[in-house]
């Protein structure tokens, strides 16, 4: 039994919560069961130098724990004076994954900044970093379609993140901490609206898997995504209808 | 009149919500008017290196915003790869001065850390970090007391710190961002339950200030501090009973 | 057609000389195509304070390029003072995978350092640094073996590793730079001797991908390593013998 | 009794030689008992980023110890490769001091570095620095002066800056080491010529401190700063009647 | 006896592959005994801010070791993200001696990068470095000679390097890593063509030398670099012909 | 004529006031014409880890110069956060010529530090280190001498330095700076009492030198550095004759 007894094609309780951050374009905090990331969306109305003149615009993520989100409290990356490995990994990700689901050209030369604080830690902070993101991403652009600033809006698609994994003999969904330190095999699925990947990474680091398991492990996951992508339509409410419209 | 049509010797509203995060020690989140610092308190049981073998313990604090936390994003320290100069002063301000009310000794060979990360800036982030950080840091050695690891409970008096200042020719208690910003001398208060000074920071950049003013500031900061303790004890509840008994 | 007329499931030509640095406990020179990198394998008798008194070892990479192993001269990391985040990701790729084919306790309380210096650029770095650094490693612990410092070889399987993307419509095995450069979806794969999956990172930054193209990927991928072990064995004439006989 | 047998009220021999460094625009070399600080202001013809076009200059300070300036030798923070929090402050400090008596437009769009290098150590270096910088800023000032390079003189008051504490029950001025190490209060002022404060940082880490210690401690500080400012004036000679002309 | 047999007199065997990278406008594999390395030039069409607009080039050095190119493996610099000062201080010699034999004005408002990188040490390996990384400069300004992109040749004289040596008491020429490890007086020559010096850096660090041994020193070393501008020669081929054709 | 018309083989004033900063064990004041350094030697009781438990001690040395020591103000290092390449290459050879005197198994388990801080710069700084550097030397190991900590006082010899240089077609003893940016070859000699080469750097950056030239350099410097030592000999009064008594 998992340890919150969930069936194991079962996501954790999800919340959603709009804006959260007065001052930003857009901002989220995400809870998905113990795990709670504020995701804000900044508006630079400039892009950097390899993009200058080319009339297109960017996407760039930063990703961050607070010392206390997790059980023991970790360093902070500021005061090590470096950004981690793991770090650097997951905000690319965000960032890449982000802009996978935007027409750069119809953002025009600004730069879109997505800020992923997590200050409870308990497992998929990367993934609920990514599906928060995206919410805080729509919102900040939707006040740019509503100036007039842009005239189509740039997002093509939904998209969202889970993880799934192999946890003694069985595939599970959306693992917590708990899970996640003792799982065989642990996959991130980045998926859109439309049901394609954007983004697989598995690792088996403690036992290589076979084409089987990587099956499994790939339906129970879409599954999953398809579920958040309803959470982040109901929490968008109006803002939704704009995404896709633009395609 | 004030931006928000408050007197000049009133607070902003103030609300202490503990605990905030599940795996620390001690943890709030609190909020004066639109600031909001998470602080949490986490126990260590070792103490830096020039207190080994002493028999006492310490009390260090980290401070650090969301870059989203103002107007405009301000840059990652962690990006950066350094530590401002604002951010130190601060650190160290928060606990040099939680250490004035810490009975080092009957804390024992410990450390402390205090966190305090501000979510959404308006002015008297500072102050609020320490007024939070007290009630944090009074949950966490309740445990330990609770716990039997210490016999005597080793806060000696409450802490809570404000802002005063001079706006136009108004002395006002508790700036926001607004008044901050216009404010001809802008004076930190930190003080205890008994309305001893721990910290008096004040300073007349654009303007030298008279001993007069000096007194008028003062009598209001201290005014303030007193409604700040009084809603620490509150939010406290039973644990307030601790502080000052073992003196 | 691809940029060198080979088949759309053709390796380029490989060779791997070893030894190559005469200091080095292993070491190689692997050649795909025009991609070059030097991997070294040494050993250190001690490991990280995570592991003292565990009675296991580890396995752990560091990854970086000249300066004009690419077209473009890049800036070095060490001119910079910081890694950045593709070297970051790369090195903790290699290290990880490596260690998923490793019985740590049977290596014993030992750090196998690996080295991967990439001399000329042409795709795929990553890929044949893991390719040839299993090499290295298997000639640093035959050494250990032979030795009698290790009683039993703590190699469990194979591992190689290679590309496969997407070029236009197509499906290519080992993209060389030129074909990496305009993928719409990109696929490093690293698999064991038995065909396992180790790891799996497929991204679709300019298009999202189906299941289906999945699928081909990863069966164009899976003949690729079959290919590149086989290349790995004669390159380690009786070494190769050692691997999985302690399994 | 005092360690050099003064009054609680008495200031240590102060010395302030000028010029001290050839190529500097202005340049001093003051000591305060046997604190040596040799402080020079150089002008520099452009101003931080914030302030360009605006008309206005800025003065900015950096403050450091030589590693033996200290009873044990400190290291250098080059060496470490990074300014500790204590310097952060002092030189912050320092800055901010000095600005508040200039006329920023007068100055013109030039920036002015003050840098203050503590040779020896004895308490109340940042004091003596703000002390000894402020002369060597006159005397830079003067030249931009005379030469006809700014037409209003733009320093409007004097300023000097001492330490008064605590020391077992008595009220100090000018607290050494020694005193300083026991001080149970302790308190840096910068007042200008006209008695006006510019800043106050009191702080009672070991004892929060009562009203009536604090008004003690603003009386005889500002006598003490009274006294410097003529030792100021005696220094600068004909310079010191630039200062305030322009009001 | 040395080491490897050789007369005390005698340079170790030396080749010099090029070119060796194909991306570089110049590139050499240059091995003086087992020391090899790895020299590029690459031309970069912009100079230095304190060269602008001077009509004059640049070139400039980065030196680099692979961590296993020594007996025990070192650490990366750019893991420790800082250059050691060994490292400074043989970049900025090879950066200053090829400067020597160049016409920076014949140049043109361009950089040439020289990247050294040692793939195996054992000794010399800054003067091979500079030997080498003179062919791969020539080789790279003979593109811009052919292209028609300089008019004049800017190449003045031939420049070599080499190590002379006291171990025990008998002068030694082209030091390996033994040798020098044990030498009383270790010494570097780098000459031009003409037989003049450049650069002379002697250092006794466990034992002053005399005038008498000083001069056996500088006559064994300029015989060892006149047959190393010889093998330069050879390695050129044709490009040879252009050096100092334009003085 | 030389600037300030001394003879092309003369000195300039050279002045050393010793003791100079009171805190430390040994300290200098010397004065090489308008080049002014503070040298500091300090005795920490325990070596670098590579030579514990070795019987033998250990001499390093910093460099630094003010900002203002310069005729334009240059950034201090401690904010760029890293030393520069020439600071590296001081430091080391300081450390270097002073431990080439140095019994180091007489000295002790124990470091001393060499502190060299320029306060004013004009051409010779590295040389007048060295030569400041070893009197404070001779009297921080004199003081552990008196005190009986060593039995052996550890200096073997006198060590001086000094600058020789081709401007125009003359050879010139002591450059100051103007003759130092335009000559065409520059030297440095760092020798012993007994007229020994520790170390000479010499280099014809703009024009390659000739035997010849280099006989005539050394002559000259040679006798310079013979009046250094002498200067040495009277600054030291008693404690000169400590120095080569264990030998």
């Amino acid at each position: 039994m998992r340890p919150d007894t969930r069936e194991n094609n079962q996501l954790r309780p999800v919340e959603i919560i709009r804006p959260y951050i007065k001052s930003a374009e857009g901002s989220v905090l995400i809870s998905v069961g113990d795990t709670r990331v504020i995701c804000t969306a900044s508006i630079e109305e400039k892009v950097p130098p390899f993009l200058r003149n080319s009339g297109k615009g960017w996407i760039t993520a930063e990703y961050s724990m607070l010392p206390r989100a997790t059980q023991q409290r970790t360093i902070r990356e500021a005061s090590k004076g470096k950004l981690g490995g793991r770090t650097m990994e997951i905000q690319r990700l965000i960032g890449r994954t982000l802009r996978s689901v935007i027409d750069l050209k119809a953002l025009g030369e600004r730069t879109i900044w997505i800020d992923c604080d997590v200050i409870q830690a308990d497992g998929g902070t990367r993934t609920a970093a990514i599906t928060g993101a995206f919410v805080a991403l729509v919102d900040a652009l939707a006040k740019l379609k509503q100036a007039g600033t842009i005239s189509k809006f740039p997002i093509k698609d939904f998209l969202a993140a889970t993880s799934v994994g192999v946890v003694g003999n069985e595939v599970r969904l959306d693992l917590c901490y708990e899970e996640d330190s003792s799982a065989v095999v642990d996959m991130n699925l980045i998926m859109t609206g439309q049901g394609k990947f954007v983004e697989i990474q598995g690792t088996g680091e403690s036992n290589p898997f076979s084409s089987e398991q990587l099956m499994e492990l790939l339906e129970v996951g879409k599954a999953g995504i398809a579920e958040l992508i309803q959470l982040q339509k109901n929490a968008l409410g109006e803002h939704a209808s704009y995404v896709g419209v633009g395609v």
